[in-house]
């Protein structure tokens, strides 16, 4: 793609509402635009990234078994009745009357619907276990939307449901997603510590946040820096292997504020690995049993013909925050580098011309359309503009490779540059294997 | 996929509200579930196809330089207001007041939006032309819902919108869209017809409906058999083609109800040629000039510097709806069959087995995960079940593609048979490549 054709409106007067870095980059490289108080368009840039972030959650879900499906934004009153949430939930759902006066919602989470789609489909045990997720869009009415997506009201959502027999099938299915979540966070480039949490009001007594550090969170970390040192690769995914690899992360010291307790710290972690910082919570996982089964009669036959409720978790992960989850780990002194899986584009070319001299543009153009040859997703900035504000734009972009065609490039020996590296030398056919890897 | 593992839940007995064949199958086969009146939620066989679906719509739009975005589905008011659309849009838009009393809405369509995130973007008429297009859930309060996804509330739709300078460019891009919808429509294996048609709520003086024949259609359609016979292949994808396909189709008579007009049907089509039969619109594009830029002050400086509005058009393709429209043209004396591009798996494989001889069965595991390696999207009917029964569960499911294990299959030469055809003896590899063809 060409820069001046790409629909990619650059700011430069930040809004005074903007205070945190990744709200500030996404405004300012026109990744999202605000429509209104919460709630954000996608633009160009922004979505290309959210897409390759919802396709690795994706792959990462199936990979596990996890089924896709997709239910409907705007759901029926009456299912949240049944389960005794419709009253509990509060001002944050969005609640609506149709024009037949039937109280409908735009679903914050979808506990109720998946029962309610599960209790009339599926009638025995031999039908399980079973996991369906979708990725779909979500509300909830926040009283203070801040920090651009990363606390906005429409938001973007990855939601799993597993569905089991008994309590210990059930933790199986909790386990994998478990280390489903690694994994996806992982690919993001991402180091996500699962942490012991609090249920709300999804409710259950078994749950994980998975939380990154960056200085912005608003969550509160107490942890044993050991944590940061499991290595997800070498477990197998086989039910033993991942009840190791769950009790080897929950036997190290991990909280948030919420279950944070001073005395636990200070006697299970010696003073020299305590480790006291922020994060950003970018996944969710619960186990509540029957809690929803039960109220809303979702039953199936056991071996014995008897009547059993299913037992149930649920698994959240937000697609759309960790756009800006993503950005607050990455983003550092002035310059946004994407990790190399979720970038908007593989590499961007950079020409010195002008309107007088574009020698250089041609030169970019023809190694746009050898790139392109080999499936390799490129940029290239065909702007009328200095080289200087050109390198502090794509800065700013953060597309990780650059291949800058100026005085150091001759013939067909071209400048590469890794952001934050020096550049180097190489042939065209070089840069296509780095690009390659 | 095995079949005993895929959420996939057949329903024996049909709702009665279940009148058109679309709505009876998708229904039958597990591909949707009614969460509430006129709203539904996509099962794994359903959401396969609507995402192969939404992927070739995706290609051909970016064919053609559109480029994607996605806006979100809860709009304010306000904008609305700025249009005039408001109040004219009636009870068939969703109205919603937030926790603070802010009146919003469910999008129904985004010309108000687009023109918002446009006019704040782009500023010179260098920057044009441009299309932006996304692919997003829309609501519409339908008074009386039915046919299943063909006429619901929440839908889901690609809408894109194209921005020109002139009327006479903006033409150009209504003729590429008009291409791609075209070629969109022929990938998933559905002749559509494009007529001259109403604008309606979205305004405008020139519009054209892509219309499917079926039966169940809910339009009335006048046409020259003629029309039918356009091989759209032998236009080039340049200005001047484009102008001549767009005038080669609407010099034939062909016209909806709305537009119909006796005398000039019998005036300008011999007898011999006149079809009169039913359609389902599939796909509606208009352009209406500054009809939203002007009441919203969307403006570019034009290359003398002086403020002009710019020239509009918006397209929609019904994606969800495109799922009901291709199983009311394929689906005939109970057998459903899929077009390859877009049939949710590639090919299954039906063993003849009992719980004492489970010879087959191995066998038909065996191919299955031989072509797998191959990236064969294979689906394995492990049910007990006798094959008479499969048979008759597999002419509904639609893949159009069947490996039967049985007496007929000998060692590596296998019953092979496409749907509605007889069966043949082909050796794997011949299996393999007609699947991949």
């Amino acid at each position: 793609m060409y820069l001046s054709q790409l629909f990619i409106p650059l700011i430069k007067n930040l809004p005074t509402e903007a205070k945190i870095k990744s709200h500030q980059l996404m405004i300012r490289t026109g990744m999202i635009k605000q429509s209104s108080s919460g709630i954000y368009s996608w633009l160009p840039l922004g979505f290309k990234v959210m897409k390759k972030i919802e396709q690795i959650v994706r792959e990462e879900q199936n990979h596990i078994g996890a089924q896709e499906m997709l239910m409907p934004t705007i759901q029926s009153s009456e299912i949240w009745k049944e389960s005794g949430r419709y009253d509990d939930y509060g001002d944050e759902m969005l609640r609506i009357k149709d024009r037949q006066g039937r109280e409908m919602l735009y679903g914050p989470t979808n506990e109720e619907l998946i029962t309610d789609v599960f209790r009339s489909s599926v009638k025995s045990y031999k039908s399980l276990p079973q996991i369906l997720y979708h990725i779909q869009w979500k509300f909830r009415d926040e009283i203070r939307p801040r920090f651009g997506v990363m606390r906005c009201k429409e938001f973007y959502m990855k939601d799993a449901y597993s569905f089991d027999i008994s309590d210990e099938d059930a933790k199986k299915s909790y386990n994998k997603m478990f280390y489903s979540y690694l994994k996806t966070f992982s690919r993001i480039g991402l180091k996500a510590i699962p942490m012991s949490a609090a249920t709300g009001p999804i409710g259950g007594d078994l749950s994980h946040e998975f939380i990154i550090l960056a200085d912005t969170g608003e969550s509160k970390i107490f942890a044993d820096k050991k944590i940061f040192d499991i290595d997800i690769n070498k477990y197998k995914f086989d039910d033993a292997s991942l009840t190791r690899m769950r009790n080897d992360f929950t036997n190290i010291y991990a909280a948030t504020d919420e279950k944070y307790n001073k005395d636990e710290f200070n006697n299970k972690v010696s003073k020299d690995n305590q480790v006291i910082t922020k994060g950003i919570e970018v996944g969710h996982i619960f186990y509540f049993g029957d809690k929803y089964s039960k109220p809303m009669n979702c039953f199936i036959d056991d071996k014995n013909g008897k009547k059993i409720t299913v037992k149930m978790g649920s698994y959240g992960i937000g697609v759309s925050r960790l756009v800006a989850a993503v950005i607050e780990a990455n983003y550092n002194n002035d310059v946004m580098k994407w990790p190399k899986t979720i970038s908007p584009f593989d590499v961007v070319i950079i020409p010195s011309f002008t309107k007088n001299n574009t020698e250089n543009l041609r030169k970019a153009e023809k190694v746009y359309l050898e790139l392109k040859k080999q499936n390799i997703d490129v940029l290239l900035d065909d702007v009328d503009e200095n080289m200087s504000n050109k390198f502090k734009k794509h800065d700013l972009i953060g597309v990780p490779f650059q291949i800058i065609i100026g005085s150091k490039s001759e013939g067909d020996n071209l400048e590469f540059k890794e952001l934050n590296s020096t550049s180097e030398i190489l042939s065209l056919s070089n840069i296509k294997s780095k690009l390659r890897i």
